[in-house]
């Protein structure tokens, strides 16, 4: 009993910050994807980094695993606390606690929302560029190494975090990295925090790198023939140096689920959703050169837009897709996948992935960040339906192996969660072990969330 | 005598690629900096991965120190073997494996230099961009997470080097990343051999992003009334969001020396030498933006110059500046600082270090990447004057320390070595623990790179 021992000493030390009742247990037991219902012990609420640490020294004292939980939209069950202990819900520390206009930098706390950043940056000039849909946790995203949409330009959760202040799990608080841009004092912690998805350390604040925004920007939409025309015109502009902010891929069956649920009418064939940033010349500049390379790939008309409004629109729609396809079979759940290959070999993955759903009797959609080689299918399965699960596992099987053969990654941005854990010996060979020893260097009870990332004990 | 055993095992296994003759153990106990020779044991030159386990296989088996060495242009000791031991040459490892023109990344050897990989990408419109000055091996650069002149538009070590082979403290060898441009696959190894300065694991190949050649480029110079100006038109220009592909600063004592050493007549006030990369419209476009904001800061007329020649002439004389500043006093040693500090700290960290020279009887001409808040100092001494040289460590102590005070960091691009060692503790608290639980982690018997980063038994 020595959980409840755990939770009973926190809630002595912590109060109504530590909540046991099963409605809010349930909440923190679910998940967005397809994995079964795991209930955590306790939830406790910390406000501050002092409590965090006292959680982390009362668990560690009573060997009770610790999973750190942002918003809940993780799509790997990273957020499970599969072998029970508490949900330490980081969702009372959500400020902003300092931006610097002067350095494009600011400091937060890990609950701050994206959205509730840019909210709260829109006044300085300055923007936070990643952005996975979802308007997910900071210390998430972090935890998680997520992009998106825009990491074709701005770099992933990777490239912008300067800094965190990180409590071990001894307790010890560490702050990796500073507000320098760059530094070559010592191994990377910043890096090696993002990504560990909670296993390494519980991240308390993050300073993050801030862009200026666009002074101009536009969109376009445009459809081709086939999957192999689009990620060819993408290739090509990748190659030539445009400096694209967003450029998103479509099949025909994700337009046909975006233009129901948002009342388009698009073409029912593949197509790019794309998004300049710059000055105005230079967008004006990056749009007809890729005018000109869709054109040469077959590309249709280019429906180009400056239009705040139009733009808003059009990446609203993208954002919603998940949910747009999730409507295609109501009260279904989606097994999204998320693999990412060298962009040469993006046009193969795709077409055979389109093959393998084609020839099962799921529906799943592909979209992805094809910019950067990384894409998506969402495959649709009843609730409860063994058997479809078991359909979409084995596809979702196929394109991980697939990745892994064409030189990429069984996942270009979701993490490894509950999901990806089957694979981490095939992608990083004694890789994954070194991963274990570093893990057992900086966690050798095993307590921040247990059962994720590493094999131990 | 375990050494001892150890080189007669290496020779025994690799012949004469181990060598123990006097003059070669003496090239590799030197050091470009201020640190006293060193001789290691032996110096194994492997011409394989395989070779490389093998070394390190009989290394482990009798405790023996490896310590690699690339070109020897480590300005902070970081390839003295100060524990005895081999000194692993790379240079038999220098090869180009692959170049991937359509995923615009390349696949690399170690002791391949940056100007050899970039002469063999002249022909595919592809670049490698991070140019720290010196003819550096690649395999150095990663390991010390080198970055430069360019770092300010394409990044360093850490934002280019896609993926690593590695051989681990007990000989297994594993690969770190893939070709994908990103992943959320588990810890970020390759982010942690980058920069870990050989204590980590031996690097035996990279794979490396590549930046298309850009289609147009113009250099310009201009001269500023003073320190302020001229870092107040960085800032501005940052901020601004002009994607600058250099923007290097230099004092007037470094103008002095560029003057003499060049044939030039640059007033003796300090200076910004910028390049900028585009298309051509962009680049005119950029150099526009940045001429007004140089004439809002008092900046001199605007000397633009899209003339492959002027800006070879240029970037030649900022490479050679530290030869130059040494030419100012013949048969010198130069003791060279490296801070980086938040943008917002600049032009106070510059004043504040050129008051300190000052007052000092030394030279100390300042340069800098000043787009990244990096900055450095050439503390010229009389090589043996033990007087001058525990002056050079009082100033470069007391920038480490300024640049501590201003939320930087220690070394922006040097490295630790020998030189930072100190200065660990300050900079990471706990987070320096962390590095050694780390080191200990990956290598118990600390056999790589000993005495180095980390303090361990």
């Amino acid at each position: 009993m020595t959980i409840q021992t755990a939770v009973e000493e926190l809630s002595k030390a912590l109060g109504q910050k530590v909540q046991t009742g099963a409605s809010i247990r349930a909440l923190h037991g679910g998940n967005e994807s397809y994995f079964d219902e795991v209930l955590p012990d306790a939830v406790v609420f910390p406000d501050s980094t002092a409590d965090v640490q006292r959680v982390v020294q009362i668990c560690a004292a009573h060997d009770c695993p610790i999973v750190p939980w942002g918003t809940g939209t993780s799509l790997e069950g990273h957020a499970l606390a599969v072998r029970g202990g508490i949900s330490l819900d980081m969702s009372s520390m959500a400020a902003v606690v300092e931006v610097n206009d002067g350095d494009m930098d600011c400091r937060v706390q890990p609950g701050c929302t994206r959205e509730a950043l840019n909210a709260e940056l829109r006044a300085t000039g300055l923007f936070f560029p990643v952005d996975p849909g979802a308007n997910a946790s900071l210390g998430g995203m972090a935890a998680t190494r997520a992009s998106g949409t825009t990491a074709v330009r701005y770099g992933t959760m990777r490239e912008n975090v300067l800094a965190m202040e990180v409590v071990l799990a001894d307790g010890r608080i560490i702050r990796t990295g500073s507000r320098a841009r760059k530094s070559s004092a010592g191994y990377d912690l910043t890096k090696l925090i993002i990504g560990s998805e909670g296993t390494l350390g519980i991240i308390t604040e993050l300073t993050l790198r801030l862009h200026g925004q666009p002074e101009a920007a536009a969109s376009a939409v445009c459809a081709f023939p086939d999957v192999e025309c689009a990620v060819n015109a993408v290739q090509t502009t990748m190659q030539l140096g445009v400096p694209m902010a967003r450029i998103e891929f479509l099949d025909a069956e994700c337009v046909d689920a975006v233009n129901r649920a948002d009342g388009r009418d698009m073409p029912l064939v593949p197509h790019l959703f794309m998004e300049f940033h710059g000055s105005e010349t230079s967008v004006a500049e990056q749009a007809e050169t890729v005018r000109g390379i869709v054109a040469e790939f077959g590309g249709s008309a280019f429906d180009w837009s400056t239009a705040q409004e139009v733009r808003a629109k059009l990446w609203h729609a993208r954002h919603n897709a998940y949910y747009s396809i999730k409507a295609l079979r109501p009260g279904c759940r989606a097994v999204t996948t998320d693999v990412c290959v060298p962009i040469s070999a993006l046009a193969q993955a795709v077409r055979e992935t389109s093959a393998d759903i084609a020839e099962s009797p799921l529906t799943g959609p592909i979209l992805g960040h094809v910019g950067d080689g990384n894409f998506h299918s969402a495959l649709l399965i009843e609730d409860g339906n063994a058997q479809e699960l078991a359909e979409a596992k084995r596809l979702s099987h196929r394109m991980a192996e697939r990745a892994l053969r064409l030189g990429g990654t069984v996942t270009g941005e979701h993490g490894v969660g509950m999901g990806k854990m089957k694979y981490m010996a095939d992608e990083h060979g004694d890789g994954w072990q070194v991963m274990a020893a570093i893990k057992t260097a900086l966690d050798p009870q095993n307590i921040l969330n247990p059962g994720k990332m590493v094999e131990v004990n």
